[in-house]
């Protein structure tokens, strides 16, 4: 059975113990504090285990009907998505100004933890429209995000990307859609984009599309391509609705998972639209927005990654087979329960350590998001920024894969009853899968990290989370507490400065020695990333240890001590991997990749 | 779009240059030889090619149809089970006594893989009729076998195995179903079975069941389990059809995948049943048999793994998006195929060394179980014998391990288009999903090797295994054409035999020390296996250098160096988080698992 408490309990210790010192100063000057804060988490809890953790096997089963260009949200979801709307959801970080609440950008991450835990599918609405709000406000003109932005943050509309075609998903160069110039300063669009999520669908007003385009005779290429705002139905001045536009949605696709949110295809034949930002510097504008939605794309791995924790644990206590190796500890019935045996707490203990570590990390940095936003001092701007810059491909590689490690150790745990659709928890597996690939799949994540990351102002990215890091270890090498956790740590972080200093050489002779082990090398940076956090976890945990009534700190200190001998451990084959070298796959012969089967 | 072509090449190697020494012997004595062997399989890849291929993603589509107690099987499923039977595959390594071909067992694996590959559902009907004979043949008595068998081998009847039940998988002791002795030395029994494949369709004339279940008064646990034949129609003594009996399909499950087949709950309301083998002694009967199973599974996860390999490689050669690093490739076109970047030629040579090095390991252990059954000398037989006992819990979870792998790669190549169905890929993620769940969990399988396989005999088997790695290392050390071999064959050997030491010497003073780490040391033992499987690869590679006009020997060579340096170093990771002992996990307090969200 899909089981699903918001953790609370982590989430205040990261309020209140792990981002306290830096989120405590940006809320100095606001009149919000950290109870208020509390209080919405609990508010956003309720939401989620009562409203949509109810609906999430239902819509999956149910699926999204498709029908002349109109597509039927599942039972349940256009009157849970207007309560959402109606309690300010939407607006959670909006600016004031556009009716939001101007809340700190890490909150959102808290709150899309919990909708992507309790129902995904559902989330990717007001997902997509906060994408759509990112975009408009930071590159549109007032005009448009005067008309647009009020009822996008209320709810009232909603939004989408357009980018992939069907010949170009990660090669938007080849964009074919083109925008024709009109004299009233619109343009009018024409083509077919493919996996637009939300692109249709019968929960909002309004659908506000942003569209990749290219112009007549715009230069070759990425540089050649456009943002549009591309409404379904053109909105009079007064934000009433207008016209229906023309563009229509041609279908949707059948899918592996997510099956409560469409995927469409859509038709675009001389629709208008409006230019997003300066003409041919579309990329920039998208990718300003795309940061934000990759965090929260890694927000969903993280998300998944709890349901599928949880589920498996109650099952794991519930169910009885077998006996303890150690002798019953249940002989007043046939059998223990699973949760005896080592082979299940170890996959449970990944699961959870791998959870709670990126939890902190991605807040950490969704902090950073706010101090880059409202920082006055020039260079803890920078530094924020840089941190945010580096981090987005890390978290949403990271946690995505391990949201999907997650949900198949989850249908493990549960064997054959997690095959059959019953308990819920084969979809997890099935919705996870996507998070991987969208947004960037994560194979380009990586070749962010290395060829633009790593190099840009010279290592200015690296270097500052080296340096924090190393200051941290000669700061607490000696400390006692921090025993099973400093030298694993160091060990750890000793191979990572190693290892980017063989690419960073390797690199500068030939781009595909760097690119080559650029998955490889981003997992190990997120390994030894969180075995950071757990370290200052586990540096926090000690000094709560003589008011720890419910062992939570303990619990902290025990599960760091699991992650950092069982999971970090694999930066050592990563860094001998990836030390051997490139040649072995990029000279291999392309004729041979078939030999086994060519006749 | 799923493309498979039988890895013909690859087959052919191993009869010919792999495990031709002991093969050629096996076959010394028999009407058949190699060219037979060779036209045999041409003949089944044909079969799969042109038959079962096109059958694989419209009877995922369609699934199994349950209407009052009766099953339909997807269109076109029923006429190519008709061509399979006549055509003999059902019994190629059966009893000629029983009307089968009586081939070598390994030659079934070769077959089981093609069909794997090509329609894995449809493969589970014979699949199991397969097991049903088996279980027959080694347990049953003669009155029983010459009734049920010469059907069976013909695929006029199917079989199934009726193990679990609703509150019990793993821990079969728990079983409730009833047999009753009746006065004329047949059984009544009773009881519901769930999960069982192909417990009712439309393709055969009748269902064999092999059904475990307790007689009245019998043992406790496990010792007191029987196994029993129970049809679906009770056979004449002639073998013609009598009376139905008193079992029905109560429903079938919605699953993830495998949906061409049906999954049954069984109702067994008084029918009619008779003893397989000795009284109490199921469990034995069935683990005879389950061996053969696993193994078979095991071939399932290569058989998946390498349709998503060719499915994978022809969409990395097809698509075109973005340019190579170091230069485009592919200036008359918009964009260079994917195959360009090193990521997808890392994922690609990933599933590809995995996928043949696990081949030479499975034929290997399958020519094992004809030598086993065969030879006359003892001490061989024993040896054969050993090897089979302690590779099948190897095979059965690497390879499905494998089989998961590579079908997830494949779907990550494809891109968002391998998370829409259209191209079928994504079934190869939800087909492959339950290789690691049945016929005993990978996790069951891990605590076979470290808590029976190890310690049996004093440690015999694994004392086998060593002597032969150790045995041609010392052999081939100073062999210069195996350079790039040697040394990482015998350091992850070295690693092996230290944690072999560490497992047995911490196991003795606490079980769950041994058994904590069980699943790592299986995937360390595969990896090590394997990597012999690669190094004598190699060396045969070198002897054919001179005459390799297609390449596929200096193919081999590099692919083993691909997997000596990229795959064989997490062994080292592996040995790091064994040595560091149970105690994170074993220790763990179990209200610590909910601390993040305990209220």
């Amino acid at each position: 059975m899909q089981t699903y408490k918001a953790p609370l309990n982590d989430m205040k210790f990261i309020l209140r113990d792990f981002i306290n010192s830096e989120s405590n100063s940006l809320l100095k000057n606001s009149d919000i504090d950290l109870s208020d804060l509390e209080m919405i988490l609990e508010e956003a809890s309720k939401l989620c285990e009562e409203k949509l953790l109810p609906l999430n096997q239902s819509g999956d089963e149910e699926g999204c009907k498709y029908e002349n260009g109109n597509v039927n949200t599942p039972k349940g979801f256009k009157e849970i998505y207007r309560e959402f709307v109606d309690n300010g959801w939407q607006g959670l970080t909006v600016n004031k100004k556009y009716g939001g609440q101007e809340l700190p950008y890490f909150m959102n991450m808290f709150l899309d933890e919990m909708i992507s835990s309790s129902n995904m599918s559902f989330g990717l609405y007001p997902g997509l429209t906060s994408n759509a709000i990112d975009a408009i406000e930071k590159s549109a003109s007032d005009e448009i995000k005067d008309l647009y932005l009020p009822k996008l943050a209320s709810g009232e509309w909603s939004g989408t990307m357009n980018l992939t075609e069907p010949h170009c998903g990660t090669d938007l160069g080849l964009t074919k859609t083109i925008a024709n110039p009109q004299n009233d300063g619109s343009y009018k669009l024409s083509g077919t984009k493919i996996f637009i999520t939300c692109g249709e669908h019968d929960m909002s007003k309004n659908i506000i599309h942003l569209v990749l385009a290219k112009t007549p005779n715009c230069p070759k290429g990425i540089k050649g391509i456009s943002l549009f705002v591309v409404p379904k139905i053109i909105p009079k001045k007064d934000g009433s609705l207008g016209e229906r536009n023309n563009l229509e949605c041609g279908s949707i696709e059948k899918k592996m998972g997510i099956n409560a949110s469409p995927t469409c295809v859509m038709h675009y034949n001389e629709a208008t639209g409006w230019l997003v930002g300066d003409l041919h510097k579309g990329m920039k504008a998208m990718f300003i927005m795309m940061n934000g939605a990759r965090l929260m794309v890694g927000v969903q791995g993280l998300g998944i990654a709890e349901i599928a924790y949880q589920s498996a644990l109650n099952y794991a206590k519930e169910r009885l087979q077998g006996r303890s190796l150690k002798g019953s500890k249940n002989l007043d019935k046939d059998a223990d329960p699973i949760l005896v045996h080592p082979e299940i707490r170890k996959s449970l203990l990944k699961i959870k350590t791998l959870t709670e570590g990126l939890r902190g990390l991605m807040l950490w940095t969704g902090l950073q998001v706010d101090i880059a936003k409202k920082e006055k001092d020039k260079f803890k701007k920078q530094n924020a920024d840089d941190w945010v810059s580096l981090m987005t491909p890390i978290l949403k590689s990271f946690a995505t894969d391990v949201g999907c490690e997650a949900s198949n150790l989850a249908v493990q745990i549960y064997g054959g009853h997690g095959y059959i659709k019953d308990h819920g928890i084969e979809q997890l597996v099935r919705d996870s899968r996507i998070t991987p690939i969208y947004e960037g799949t994560n194979g380009i994540q990586a070749l962010d990290l290395v060829g633009r990351k790593m190099p840009l102002h010279t290592g200015r990215l690296l270097k500052a989370f080296f340096h924090l890091v190393k200051e941290y270890i000669e700061k607490n090498s000696f400390n006692y507490n921090l025993k099973d956790f400093m030298p694993s740590l160091t060990k750890s972080f000793n191979r990572l400065q190693q290892v980017t200093a063989y690419i960073a050489s390797t690199g500068l002779k030939d781009p595909d020695e760097a690119s080559g082990p650029a998955s490889d090398y981003l997992k190990m940076f997120a390994l030894v990333a969180t075995a950071y956090v757990w370290t200052r976890y586990a540096e926090i945990a000690f000094n709560k240890l003589n008011n720890d009534p419910n062992g939570f700190y303990l619990a902290k200190i025990n599960s760091g001590k699991y992650f950092m001998t069982k999971i970090l451990p694999e930066t050592g084959s990563i860094m001998s991997s990836i030390l051997s070298g490139a040649k072995t796959y990029n000279d291999f012969e392309d004729s041979h990749f078939d030999s086994a089967f060519k006749l």
